[in-house]
């Protein structure tokens, strides 16, 4: 019931499917008290987007006028909603007054019974405090309920929450156990401590054990979040629902939630906001001044305009792929947030996050501070280059940055550098001069000066780099070293680079034997008649691949996929019997049809559509990582690019 | 004109006062085109807090119907606002169109013929690209012009615009002669290219520079600052208008404004806002698809409301004493603006920055990023721990960080610590312990691990704190070193303890000499009844000072500053015979009556008021750094608290 559309981190745009209807993700579901809404649902939804709501099945429950309307009429006339309902169940009330008065199953079949669209089962809620064994036995509890309540659900969605207090190994066994229970939406519960605290570290350690267990697939709500500091870190972690009671609780003590932080109505003389309701007063004095009603009003409104502002700003960043940009902005406003950063910097966490991280972005990756080299695309770049980059040349000619792109200023220069190694001196490092149309290399914007941490991570890299060249001279570039230098290149000295570089962006895109055989033969190119960039590549005269403007990766042809195919490239997806059909008709591999993926396949990767026998059906651009097929039900794997006869990207 | 009200940084909260009205700034003066007006003054007056705006005289002098209307009524009625109008001079005209075809005295006298507030004189405006030498006679020839305007400008109030393109030397020179002539505000000219580029490095360069050259009490106007980008760090610069037709060009060119950048509407699929113009629309489809005089209207209101709630955060920032925060956030925001911040980081500019700094704040100071600990307040206590405190044992004891406030925490411990110098481990570097409520080291938020720039800039002051214990010992400090743990100490060693802690503090804040004069004798406290805090000080019966809950620092008697008067503390602010009987009746020091003042006093700190004769009348509160005193025209150099008698703060 939950389809992955757009990806940024590790992060999504989803779409979840329920009978009253679908919602975009990441979103926040804001609490509705039964009892009292001084913002009603439908209020919620025209003034300021909400698509779901979230009450309280225990409270409706014990609550005798609301009990037996909820059960005549349903939930969704009790809300006055016709939009989807989420109900919680009474875990955070037996964690606040140690017990509820209600069974497991009388929960379940409660929440059917008034009609939900996705219900909770009574979960254990375990805090942080929690040793280890006692945090086990909980869990325990927790999956032996989500059992039985996944047989007794019917068709109402179920949540089934993740625990095991901040146990990590036992977050990370409750979420695989809940992956292999047919469950709807897997909450992270136990975490409104945490976020009370501001332990921001401790809360993405959770967050990302839970992530680790499980499955792709599977839409997670964070249960109790609801200030709109957490959401860019928690949504580039992989969490797509939100919810909490904040906006009302705040506005009631008089507090006014912002991205950056919280601020009381009565230390502030400005109103620092552009909000309607803030816009009606002159100053914060005025505000405070105002009628107890009409301030709650306002307030209650600020904190919920804020709110699902930062959740668009989220959305926006995913569908441009900056999410890390505004997770590390988020973390430049708030100490704690800053060691939650630290978090994603350990090396475990790293090669975590890369597993999920597209191959590359459509807009320029930009510093935002110490954690921007050591994102996942970042390393990923660098890892690459060390590895399947090799010299040619006996010496290395160090070309200082310029100008972007790149070779496009030292074109007039080809003549001289291709007698060596031609790198330039980039923001992000030494890069061979044939790569630099790759993403991020020509797309980037950085400061002059790096912070003393990412100047490390350069310098590392930096170090690794210049290993590879052990036996070949490191010569600085004298602009004298470069006949030819006004007059542009030849056609041949540019082809010949152009040789280079094609042969070089394919070992970085396929690896070194795929790469390879890809752009064996005498390469000719097809070339942009205003810049002359390469667009389609042939190979001994048969068009193998196109190189992309966006990116400057290669798009692969049908002869180019059997090359690469031929050579053993890890880059499969396998079809079924039932499925190959609807692939040769151009339709997408749905993820749930996919026999079989290779498991390096990044979202944005080249792919082979393959039937039974191994046989080449078309060529796919990845939607999906290849781990994650399997545990993904619904949406593509792979966009289906047919038999790439057209020229799309180049 | 111009009164400064409240500061932090180098930025203040003004008052700036025309015939027209007064203005609160820092703010921004939306450009009005006189020809056409999207939104009109009065618009932006009650939807956005508009207080002044900005419209450009060589226009209206030019286009005859505007020209013969505003002869006639006045620019007040042309504009059909009652409030302070700025009119521009056709510079920037002259510098877009290589010239313009009227003389720099017509200017003046047109401007004060239509009746404008604020009237700006044809300065020359000098593009960055401009060499030393060309640039200095176009500055001559500016200063020229300004001399005469200033002879011919009448009761109208007069912008001279310091100018000297990127060459700091000329910028400085400019801004000392402008500080020379009776001018009224002075913008920073020829800027635009450098905003236009991006260049916020250079651009600060160029700020720091005139600032340094102009009088502190001048209003500084930032021509052509209507990014909301630029406006925290501006104002921490110490700039208090800015002004822009940004916000109308730009909806033109379907981009919006927001604190963080400019995106362009077309690009995007979510409005990630929450202004009342992006509320009123689902997306940023639906707002695109709209006609196209709503839609220019909503990205107008969008901008203007983005812009001047950015400008109401600047003055909360400046109200709360956090603007160095907000900043270092936006510096986050951006990797030109994080360029701009290392300028600041610079040791001639660091202390430069220093001289108007308050000398403590009214919230915790909060670490953002590798700028926090490199800010004036920290580099200042480092500074002052290790010229005037001294260790008077043989040892010294390193504590570990604790639940503050340290003293506290180790309160029970006192009897066995005082044997030794206890020196606690804080996230600013070792402090010792008497110092533990100075703020900002109780009062700051940091995160568990530094960024490696800022631990360099505590492993750099540890180590010269270290070098001050040559010849003692540093022993880390082990429970069982401390008898007496359980009980809580005897008043005796509370007592002991909080006589090194006056000491140290009396120290810190006036200087070894005067603090040890302030503390001579037998010091007995009046404490809080409910945490055992020093409130009042007496020294051999007398009371001399009292200890502020605040941030830790004294408050002193008239008996205490008589102590620190005969030490010869450089603490003075120096009155005329006129004007001493007015600070004996309680009236507050006004600027332009102190006679002198010491150079070293800083915004915040306690001052002796002196009459003819070195006779003290009164204690005051810095409200003026000393040296600014004979560069203000308006508004108290000090707070009187008079004779001291109540306990004002403790």
């Amino acid at each position: 019931m939950f389809e992955i559309r757009e990806r940024a981190a590790n992060g999504r745009i989803g779409r979840l499917t329920t009978k009253h209807g679908t919602v975009t993700t990441p979103t926040l579901l804001p609490v509705i008290n039964p009892n009292l809404n001084r913002v009603t649902p439908r209020q919620m939804k025209q003034r300021h987007g909400a698509q779901m709501v979230i009450t309280n099945s225990y409270i409706i429950r014990k609550t005798p006028a609301l009990h037996e309307k909820a059960v005549k009429d349903g939930v969704h006339k009790l809300l006055d909603w016709d939009g989807p309902v989420m109900t919680d169940s009474g875990t955070f009330q037996a964690y606040v007054y140690g017990d509820v008065d209600v069974t497991p199953e009388e929960v379940v079949e409660f929440q059917k019974a008034i009609g939900v669209d996705v219900g909770t089962l009574l979960d254990v809620f375990t805090v942080p405090e929690t040793g280890h064994e006692q945090a086990e036995a909980e869990m325990r509890t927790t999956l032996e309920r989500t059992r039985k309540a996944a047989q007794a659900k019917g068709d109402m969605l179920l949540a089934a929450t993740v625990q095991g207090g901040v146990h990590l190994d036992l977050r990370e066994e409750c979420a695989r156990e809940l992956g292999s229970i047919h469950t709807d939406v897997n909450p992270i519960g136990g975490v409104v401590p945490l976020m009370e605290q501001a332990r921001y570290a401790e809360l993405t350690r959770v967050i990302l054990a839970a992530k680790r267990g499980l499955p792709a697939g599977r839409p997670v709500h964070l249960f109790g979040a609801g200030h709109p500091l957490v959401f860019p870190l928690a949504a580039a972690l992989g969490c797509d629902l939100f919810d909490s009671a904040s906006y009302a609780k705040y506005a009631k003590d008089g507090r006014m939630m912002f991205p950056w932080g919280t601020r009381s109505l009565d230390e502030l003389t400005e109103l620092p906001c552009h909000c309607a309701s803030c816009q009606d007063y002159a100053n914060a004095k005025e505000l405070l001044k105002a009628p107890e009603g009409e301030r709650l009003d306002a307030l209650t409104h600020h904190n919920l305009a804020v709110s699902f502002a930062e959740i668009r700003r989220v959305q926006q960043a995913i569908h441009d792929g900056d999410l890390w940009e505004l997770v590390e902005e988020r973390a430049a406003q708030n100490p704690a947030l800053a060691d939650a950063l630290r978090v994603l910097k350990e090396p475990q966490n790293q090669i975590h996050l890369e597993r999920a991280e597209p191959l590359s972005g459509t807009r320029a990756l930009q510093y935002r501070g110490h954690h921007t080299l050591a994102r996942p695309a970042v390393a990923r770049l660098h890892r690459r280059i060390l590895e399947r980059w090799t010299p040619t040349k006996a010496s290395c000619l160090l070309l200082p940055a310029t100008t972007k792109p790149y070779s496009e200023y030292y074109q007039p220069r080809l003549k001289g550098l291709l007698n060596h190694d031609p790198v330039v001196e980039t923001p992000l490092g030494p890069i061979p001069l044939e790569l630099d149309l790759v993403w991020p290399v020509a797309q980037n914007v950085m400061p002059q000066t790096l912070d003393a941490e990412s100047q490390a991570i350069i310098d590392a890299y930096r170090d690794a780099f210049f290993k590879k060249f052990d036996g070949c001279d490191v010569l600085p570039f004298e602009p004298e070293d470069a006949p030819g230098e006004a007059e542009g290149p030849s056609h041949d000295t540019l082809d010949e680079f152009d040789s280079r570089r094609v042969r070089s962006v394919a070992r970085h895109q396929f690896g070194i034997e795929a790469g390879d055989a890809l752009t064996k033969g005498t390469l000719t190119f097809r070339r942009s008649p205003s810049n002359r960039r390469v667009r389609n590549i042939k190979a001994d005269d048969v068009h193998v691949a196109s190189l992309r403007a966006r990116d400057g990766l290669l798009s692969l042809t049908m002869d180019g996929a059997k090359r690469i195919m031929a050579a053993g490239a890890r880059h499969r997806l396998t079809l079924g019997a039932d499925a190959a059909p609807f692939i040769a008709e151009g339709k997408n591999p749905m993820a749930k049809f996919v026999e079989s993926a290779d498991q390096d396949l990044r979202p944005g990767d080249e792919c082979l559509l393959v039937g039974p026998g191994d046989v080449l059906l078309a060529i796919g651009r990845m939607h999906l990582a290849g781990w994650e097929i399997g545990e993904v039900e619904r949406g593509p794997a792979a966009r289906n690019r047919g038999k790439a006869e057209k020229d799309e990207d180049a």
